[in-house]
């Protein structure tokens, strides 16, 4: 007989985010899991970006160990926020995992959006571990933090549809060098697609605007 | 009869730790952990640091979860390294802990230096959470991750003697504001000592190269 092997249904994140991924896909939702290092700007461009959403329906998951100061930030918007803390309920946790996700689900009125972004915890390595049941993953790397994190990090790199190469605006004062960063983006994750944006003088900010409602409307349209 | 807990001692990080701690008090070598998020600048401040060493012995063990860049920069000064990738033998770790510390002690020539630099994971989360039996904790954070990062990881900024506010050339080009950083850090862990610098210009390399030769000084003059 032959021995049927279910490791992966022994992985209790993938079952649960599974079960996300079908609670979003009954309420058509599309779902973005955005991940960086600690002060990559995730939330900046997530101000600029959601300022303007073109009545595209868009609510977010905020992940943070302690605090809920950048839920505060885009709760401004007008747009429906839930904050995790991994800190407290979670044994300070340096991820969202599927099981976070799922505990909060409950508190977001999943009828009433049409995109999710969950903003995962600053950190390059765990979250990258861990699917939440998410449709896309995207990545944020400030140029501020050097041009070799592709290299350091590759499994973050790897994990994501989109890297985001921010706060581009203070290349002419850091040693980073843009071409390298890029060509070590590729060398981690050959075909990766990417973004060149800041949060500071608006540049790429419609590009990735686009990026997002784009991935509503590819849904809306099968 | 009075129950005697015994909690701690079932901690295997912390009996490893304190194992280490014996070996480097053994050999008379004082031990800092340097944490920060990714991309913050621990190697460019050690580059420029460890230039000069005005005749104290340094070594470094250098933790990344992939490749041996880090490494490799500071090996050019002539400086005995050890390279740990947490991501080959021990499963992808987002942190240092004190058995991988144990695992490279055998590759340092322990009498042979009077400090060993640490230069943890880039991660402001569990990095903070592992001792790894070293006498001092230091954190960088640049000023381009903002001026909120006290608050969001405050365990991190607890955990740690010394605060390098690293990258103050880029004050004017950034939004963090450096007085807010300072209160926050103070919140976070009131007293903190704080330093600022840059390895960019070279402001407040003097002062952390006297900080680190001057731990080395303390312990000799007991």
């Amino acid at each position: 007989m032959k021995v049927r092997v279910v490791e992966d249904a022994l992985d209790a994140n993938n079952t649960i985010a599974r079960a996300n991924r079908e609670d979003f896909d009954r309420a058509g939702v599309t779902v973005v899991n955005l991940m960086s290092a600690p002060g990559a700007g995730k939330t900046a461009l997530l101000e600029r970006v959601l300022a303007d959403t073109a009545g595209v329906r868009v609510g977010v998951l905020e992940g943070d160990v302690e605090g809920s100061l950048d839920a505060e930030r885009l709760a401004r918007l007008h747009v429906p926020v839930v904050q995790i803390n991994t800190g407290a309920g979670f044994g300070g946790e340096c991820h969202l995992d599927a099981n976070m996700v799922r505990s909060a689900i409950g508190s977001l009125a999943l009828d009433e959006i049409d995109l999710l972004v969950i903003e995962n915890v600053g950190n390059l390595v765990c979250p990258a571990e861990f699917r939440v049941g998410e449709d896309v993953r995207a990545m944020v790397c400030s140029v501020a933090e050097g041009d070799d994190k592709p290299l350091k990090y590759p499994l973050m790199f790897r994990a994501c549809e989109l890297a985001i190469v921010n706060k581009i605006d203070l290349l002419e004062h850091v040693d980073a060098d843009l071409q390298k960063l890029l060509a070590n983006l590729q060398s981690a994750h050959p075909g990766i697609a990417t973004m060149l944006c800041s949060a500071r003088t608006g540049e790429g900010i419609d590009a990735l605007r686009a990026w997002l409602l784009g991935l509503v409307r590819a849904r809306a349209s099968v």
